[in-house]
C-alpha cells in the first residue's frame, strides 16, 4: 500500500520586491502564488504537466486554503518549500506545504484543497487515472 | 455586555480584469486583497484609520487565513462582502467575511486573524484602548 | 467634427495595502490595474461594458504602455484618475490617464494602446461600429 | 572606453497561473515583476545585491517604464529575458529588456528608468561609486 504522507518535494524561489508590502515583508496574499508554484512543481516531478492536464479538459480550482503564518519573509530572501500530498486523491486533492527561510526557520504551514472539474461541462470529476498513476509512482519511488 | 458577533459591515467592489486568471475567474490568491479592503472598511466605519494606527506605532500582520471557496466570481462582477468581528480583540483580532455575487449567491467563507505588534520593538501587544473603544462603540451602535 | 482630445472621465480609487511595496508606496507595476479600472470606467460611461464587448467576440489586448512616474502614492491614499481618448479609434485605441493625489499633485502621465482583436480568429479587426458610435456620442455630449 | 550598450544578461522564469488573466495570457501589468527580476539579476551578476544597496541607504524608484507588447505569453511558458544597460548611470539608470518565448519569438521590448534616491533624505543622488565600478567591471568583463 502506498503511503501518500511520506513523500515531499522541495522547491525554491526568491521573493520579488513587488511581492512585499510596506511592512517590509511578503504580503500575506502573495503566498498563494508561491503555493501554486510548489504544487505545479510537485505535479511536474510526477511526470505530468498541469498545463497539459488542463488542455486535456480537467481543471483544478482551489476550494479551500488554510495558512498559518509563523514568521515573515523579506525581499530577496530565498524560500524553500516542502510540499506533500496526504491521502489518495479522489474528487479533491490536498497539498500541504511548509516554507522555510535561509536560516531554516519555518515561515508558515499551508494546505490547499483543489477540486477536479471537467472543463467543458463544469462538473466535478474523479482524479484522472493517468494522474493517479503518475502520483502513485512518484510517491512509491520517493519512498524507496 | 457587548456581543461582537452580531455586527457586520457591508462593502462592495468590482472584479478587475487583471485579478482573473485563465480559468476566467478571480485567482484564489486575489481574494486576500478583497478581504483587506473589507476589514479596512470595517475599521474605518468604527472611526479609526488603519493607516493612522500604523503611523501611531501598531501594525497588524496576518497570522492566519482560512478560505472556503464555494463559487467563483468573474470579471466585472460586483462582489458584496459582509464582515464581522467575533469575540473581543486582545492580542489578536479575527475578521469573518462572507462574499456574495450580484445574484446573492455566496462565493466563499473567510476568516483572517491578525496580531497586534509594536512597530518599533516588534513585540506582540494588546489591542490599543482607543481601538477597543471605537470597535465596541461601533458594535454597540450597530446592535441598537 | 468631433474632437476626441477634449473629453475626459474622472475615476477614483483608494490604494490597497497589498499594492504597496517595502518602499512604502504603490509598486510601479500595480498602476496597470488602476489604468485598467480607469479605461473600463470610461467605456462604461459611454454606455458599453467591456465585458459585453468581449462576450460579443472582440477583445482588447494591450500593445503598448508608457508611464512617467512623477510622484509616489502611499497606502490608503485616494487617487483621482483623469482619462481621455485622443484620436479616433480604428484598429487601436489609445487611453491617456493622469493620476492625482488628494492634494491635487500629479502622480504620473500614462498612455495605454490597445488592439481590437477577434476573439475566435485571433485576427486584428477595426473598432466595432457600436463602440465607435457610443464613444463618439459620449465625446460629443461631454463637449457640449 | 567602456561601451555600455553591448553587454546583456540572460534570465529565465516560468509564467505562473495567477499571472495570467482571462484572455489566457500574462496580464500586461505583470511584466513589471518580470522586469524587476531581470534587473535584480543583472545587478547581482555585477556582484552587488539590490537589497544591500537599499540597506546602505540608496533606493531606486522607477521613474519611467515603456513596454511594446509584440506577442503574448501563456501559462507555464518559459520566458527568456535579455537585459542591458545603455549609457553610463548618473542620477538615473536605464535597463533595456527584450523577452522571448521558447520558440525564440520576441514577446516585447521594454525600458525602465530608475532614479537614485537617498533613503533617509529622499533626495536625488548620483549612482554610488561602488555600484558604478561594479557595473563597469561587469560590462568590461562581458565585452572581453
Amino acid at each position: 500500500m502506498i503511503r501518500f504522507t511520506t513523500m515531499h518535494t522541495t522547491y525554491q524561489l526568491r521573493v520579488r520586491y513587488g511581492e512585499t508590502d510596506q511592512m517590509g515583508v511578503v504580503y500575506y496574499g502573495n503566498y498563494a502564488l508561491y503555493l501554486e508554484e510548489a504544487r505545479t512543481d510537485l505535479i511536474r516531478k510526477s511526470g505530468i504537466s498541469y498545463k497539459e492536464m488542463e488542455d486535456k479538459g480537467v481543471m483544478l480550482p482551489v476550494v479551500e486554503s488554510n495558512i498559518k503564518y509563523h514568521k515573515s519573509a523579506g525581499y530577496d530572501e530565498q524560500i524553500t518549500m516542502k510540499t506533500s500530498i496526504k491521502g489518495r486523491p479522489s474528487r479533491t486533492i490536498v497539498f500541504y506545504t511548509e516554507m522555510f527561510n535561509e536560516k531554516g526557520e519555518q515561515l508558515n504551514t499551508c494546505s490547499v484543497k483543489l477540486l477536479f472539474v471537467d472543463k467543458n461541462t463544469g462538473k466535478i470529476v474523479r482524479c484522472p487515472d493517468y494522474v493517479m498513476e503518475a502520483v502513485e509512482q512518484f510517491v512509491k519511488k520517493s519512498n524507496d
